[in-house]
């Protein structure tokens, strides 16, 4: 992964690299602290544009360190991943882990423009393209039940993930996907209220995904292989709570068993429910908490959400519990 | 320096102190990361406010930490210094220092509110108020004439600057410079033109301090003494390239020569005039620079500022003897 600096007066004239290490146990204060260094070094200045050409990582971190870069430069996402066309390169959140904890630090700023082209997705790795193939069904889930309809059984990414995205139907469940999230954050762009449903999953999946990268750290649950597992969780929680359909929930854990490393997942969910610290730590530090309670978001029925329901602990240890069980399967 | 957390809807109920020490040069993401950490360890959440009671450190560094925690929680200023309370409390730039750099990481945003209290001012050691009366007068000489007749001579903060401050005439007279950088801040939010003008005396200014951070670590030239020093090379330029009148210059050079630590200040300014690379790269890295040349604002007379003006090395080096000479008398 690696982003470019550019004047905008003669774009890729004169460009600087910056790499980076790829992976979710990079984007910290210590990477962010070398591409300002390298932003110095390179004589990058108000007029300098930063080209984030890489992953949710290089979206997250190269956004918020040109942000944050002078009091701000401009900046475009150029995505590589599933995940990031979809999803992180949407929206103008930017930040890095702090303290193991997920996106601690950041802000809300939006970039000068995004290019998302589904080329970049023959170079991923299944386990990548699986990844970011959670967040196309968890935006269907929340928001478009005839996208749902779509992704479900066809277009799941199976053994030859490496030419998926290229396929007009995939490309065009993609855009649908981004279509979802630019929605939605288009509504509230600060997340007062309507945009916490893009935290469907999240709750709990963003506390397995901070466990398993202090746990785990040289081969860590990817981010839709933890947000996954945590939708299973909540859509556990949403049956139990908000009367989502038990054949739906089926149906949906039947479809993404095979897709996610079960054996790292039943690992992650079982120390959280056996109570290790790490993880209800991350769950309570999640920023969608208010105080001392745990907040979700859950569905009524696929494409209804209701969100900011307070959930107690005895009811997420049996989720983690579901959780589990489904990825013993 | 210290700053209070507490939550909106119970102010001051539960608050929470985090204390850093005090100077520029705890202004970096080290004491940032300790902010974030005590934040965390508090338990602050989105609907924490942060209160950054003390001077432009603290509401720099604390306003970067707090709109950066959890991608933006609020904070309140409540400035203690003179220097605080007419210039660094407003307009919304938060930053901290970087490789040695001024306020070379941050952004722009606004507080919740200011609450500047003069009484504060009585906690001030004359140096400190001698610190902020540099900036008072910058106001004054880039867009009010009349309140530099009122600064001059009658208002200068000499032996009793204990007591300074509390005078209705002194009340008035820092009231007036806080509205002066606010009405400048308004018009041009984002510095893209106008607002330049608050960098009168900033280009060699923050130059120096920066030198002076790195080179007197133990005791550096405050933020208003190297200003003060730049503001005599500065006019010093202005009377050379933009017909600033000489009688002004001496006589703003005349006032200021007592007030400011004379030694320190010539000795900055030959190592600098020596060509000690500390100070030419950080004056390479002023954020009002463009690519390689170097741009001041400089003043036609008093209250008529112009912007964006290229100076070479050698004019440079001229009025940095200037200084030297001026701070040797």
């Amino acid at each position: 992964m690696f982003a470019h600096i550019a004047r905008k007066v003669q774009l890729c004239a004169l460009p600087s690299l910056i790499c980076i290490e790829t992976g979710e146990q990079y984007k910290n204060i210590d990477t962010c602290s070398y591409i300002w260094r390298q932003l110095l070094a390179a004589g990058a200045d108000r007029q300098t544009l930063l080209l984030n050409l890489g992953g949710g990582v290089v979206g997250d971190m190269g956004g918020f360190a040109a942000a944050t870069y002078q009091r701000g430069i401009g900046f475009i996402h150029l995505p590589t991943t599933l995940l990031a066309q979809i999803d992180a390169a949407i929206g103008g959140k930017l930040a890095i882990d702090f303290d193991g904890l997920k996106n601690m630090v950041g802000l809300f700023r939006q970039p000068e423009a995004i290019f998302a082209d589904p080329f970049f997705l023959a170079t991923l790795p299944t386990r990548q393209l699986r990844s970011g193939y959670a967040e196309m069904l968890k935006h269907a889930l929340i928001a478009d039940p005839e996208q749902f309809a779509v992704l479900d059984p066809d277009t799941l990414p199976r053994t030859e993930a490496h030419t998926w995205g290229q396929d007009p139907r995939e490309v065009a469940a993609i855009s649908r996907a981004a279509a979802i999230k630019m929605a939605v954050v288009r509504d509230d762009p600060q997340e007062k209220g309507r945009r916490k449903i893009l935290n469907f999953g999240h709750t709990i999946g963003h506390a397995l995904e901070s466990w398993s990268l202090v746990r785990q750290p040289n081969d860590p649950l990817l981010h839709g292989e933890a947000i996954a597992a945590g939708m299973i969780a909540e859509l556990y929680l949403s049956q139990q709570v908000a009367g989502f359909p038990t054949a739906q929930f089926n149906r949906v854990a039947t479809r993404l068993r095979s897709l996610f490393p079960q054996q790292m997942i039943k690992t992650a969910c079982q120390a959280a429910f056996n109570g290790d610290d790490l993880f209800w730590h991350a769950l309570g530090k999640d920023k969608k908490n208010v105080g001392n309670s745990y907040r979700f978001v859950l569905l009524r029925q696929i494409g209804s959400p209701i969100w900011d329901i307070e959930i107690n602990q005895q009811d997420i240890k049996k989720a983690l519990a579901i959780c589990r069980e489904w990825a013993s399967n």
